[in-house]
């Protein structure tokens, strides 16, 4: 194992390492900048966001935290299959997550071999590789969470291998996803051996933090891919999505199950080290805007089986009326069509089956696209969608059967396009200061991992 | 010339499009709904931003406003040369743009020959088109401004055709750039006859801007390229770029020009039709992150010629001191060193020349890189950087002797590469409803357009 040493940093740390001379100490949120008198020569003046939604608990935060403006996904993969320095790196990006939570400044130490390797930089490398890289500076917590999570082939890797010691521990609900119809997934942006999912409600809090990970040991894990999603609306509301619909009204962090053992938690029926853990399936989908843009709103009413406006089930009256999937209009035909997104993705249509939605927005820009038929239109299209995220208590018997139906037969899959996948466990928080993510199923206290 | 009828909505409308039945009578801006009892069975717990910019005046808005959250930007290319179909365009994006600043949902027909061209819709064509597509709905202005541009191949193409009569009128300052050193243009990201500019405090209010000014007109203008930008910052203070550093400390939204006819407005000296516009530069810089994050902060200050954390000039004490070229340090050397960026830029190295600049990051997430060299590495990198943006009363005394200088000397290049560019010619703003940006130019009381 390479020799690690963990440096933790907060503002005073920052002071010592020479950004400015003879400031007094601070330490703690962004939210103390402004008031230190030390910090003289700082035309800053701040844009703020002091609440902070902490690091330790019982669950990972960003799973039921009400929802943030921002996210920026990461998947990683570990090189090589060192077990000592993965858990290194795990016990490093907790106690870094720990602080960007809490919106200190941090010094992020190159580990491994990087130091000694990166020849062209060697000269700078020791000293710079602590410093923080100060986009985030000043703008607080911002309400920033970290999710760190496990990919099924941290456990077993595509040739069978056992990298870590640790496929006996791997959980049944921690499956592959099968193919389904329709499905267009890009390989290097899905999957991952690990998981970083940052969401705050500023956009560069949560970039800082992805970077700031993936800084930390770039010779025991490399970034895979990475996405950038946004949402329109506030904590208490529906946010609406891209097609213009309210996205997670059934269950979203605006809206949690009422049973979150039952749907979302992880418990005893699994392995001991993921209790109180969640599974998350990541989907990206991409939506065709124009297309839809070009359908009557009553028309995409009858694809999502809800009104636009308000998001009532179509035959409802109110957002959060129950589906009534027998109800019928002056006409005789179904209220909700036999097809509806609503429908096929309600509980009452997957034996009670539920996952509780983040969803965020994606957007690319654009990108050319040929039509190869009437009218045979070249231009542009809009690369952008939805970052699918979803927290479930086992994919097998919430994503797999529900998203089984609607990749057959929902009317959505006419604008619709799944472009990247994955499947992680999500184990249970860190408890305090010096337990780490990860602990449950590495730590010396739990040889046996079950 | 093909027939267009403009409908410009507000709520209203909206509801006689028939999206909510038996609503009382809702207009304005979105600050309007939670007050309106018509809207029953809605269950929107709004995150409203009710600050609007306005959109009519003398200078057009998204200039010198003070610095929003978000931006899209789009290149549009204008098909064909029908003088009639482009000024119908410009008269329907202005009062669109109108009604999008005010925070109104808006209903956005499809003119010229789509309607009847886009066979596979033709059945739902005429109603669709017409819906506001929501997914901004009940945000509010979120002081959204929309900013229309002129490119130079509107007024001569490539092959010297004068498409729509204005190749006279074409200002001698809005020119090609000449191409600089390491310039790494990507031409399908860059150019363009015409530019929306849309910045928000919202990143969706932002995209639905332009999204409906897309969507009027697809047979008379296509998206040529699309960017998405973000800000750290408040618009009081200085934001920071993803180097860490303050960006825009010398002159932006957070701190104009002293005296903005000499620097940003366009004047006497130029085409009537173009004074109190102004001309802008568009530059997408891709920054190396990961090569900048390894470079110690000490030298990352010798780069830029500030301190990182406060902003000050190396020498200097606050953020807002003048850049002292002279000052030394106790070794005798230069405070701020010869090929500092700020050196470089600074209106004292350019014969007192300045550019307005509203900086935005942007982040395409991460792309393959492979190494040839030492360490020979092959990851991901980040694919993300600066939006530049600089606002000017002439670019061939601004921004091109400016960069003249610094594409062949600063320090900075070492970490940045220009990989998209464009000029705009910024006509002033309408006056009010009825008027529209590029009167001056194509409207009937000025046939001489000079």
């Amino acid at each position: 194992m390479a020799s690690i040493q963990w440096w933790r940093g907060n503002r005073r740390s920052l002071l010592r390492g020479g950004l400015l001379a003879g400031a007094g100490a601070a330490v703690g949120a962004g939210a103390a900048v402004g008031a230190a008198g030390g910090w003289a020569g700082s035309g800053w003046a701040g844009h703020q966001s002091e609440a902070s939604e902490g690091f330790y608990g019982v669950h990972q935060g960003g799973i039921i935290t009400a929802g943030q403006q921002h996210t920026v996904l990461a998947g990683f993969d570990v090189l090589g299959q060192d077990r000592a320095a993965l858990v290194a790196l795990l016990r490093g990006w907790s106690a870094l997550a720990a602080d960007l939570v809490d919106g200190k400044s941090v010094t992020v130490p190159i580990v491994g071999a990087s130091a000694a390797s990166t020849g062209v930089y060697a000269d700078v490398t020791a000293a710079s590789t602590t410093s923080d890289s100060l986009e985030a500076y000043g703008l607080g917590p911002a309400r920033l969470t970290v999710t760190i999570g496990f990919g099924p082939s941290l456990f077993t890797t595509a040739d069978g291998r056992d990298r870590f010691g640790i496929a006996a521990a791997r959980p049944a609900a921690l499956i592959e996803l099968p193919r389904f119809p329709g499905d267009q997934l890009v390989a290097a942006d899905s999957g991952g051996d690990l998981l970083v999912q940052a969401c705050a409600d500023n956009a560069q809090v949560a970039f800082h933090a992805v970077r700031a990970m993936a800084r930390v040991a770039p010779d025991v894990a490399s970034l895979r891919w990475t996405e950038l999603g946004f949402s329109s609306g506030d904590p208490a509301g529906t946010p609406r999505n891209l097609m213009g619909f309210k996205d997670g009204t059934m269950h979203s962090n605006a809206h949690l199950p009422d049973d979150m053992d039952a749907t979302v938690w992880a418990g005893a029926d699994g392995p001991a080290w993921m209790r109180a853990g969640s599974y998350l399936v990541y989907r990206r989908i991409r939506i065709s805007l124009e297309h839809w843009d070009r359908l009557d709103h009553r028309l995409q009413e009858k694809v999502i089986g809800r009104r636009k406006l308000d998001g009532a089930p179509l035959g409802g009256r109110d957002e959060f009326d129950a589906l009534d999937l027998d109800a019928r209009d002056p006409n005789g035909s179904l209220s909700i069509p036999d097809t509806a997104h609503v429908r096929l993705a309600s509980p009452q249509f997957n034996s009670g089956a539920v996952m509780l939605r983040r969803g965020f927005s994606y957007n690319h820009g654009t990108t050319p696209f040929v039509e190869r038929w009437p009218p045979w239109r070249q231009a542009l299209e809009y690369d952008a969608g939805l970052l699918f995220l979803a927290y479930q208590k086992d994919p097998r018997t919430a994503f797999v059967p529900i998203f089984t139906t609607l990749a057959s037969s929902d009317a959505l899959n006419q604008f619709t396009t799944h472009t990247a996948s994955a499947v992680f466990a999500v184990p249970p928080a860190a408890s305090g200061p010096g337990d780490w993510v990860g602990r449950t199923l590495f730590g010396a206290d739990n040889p046996q991992h079950l």
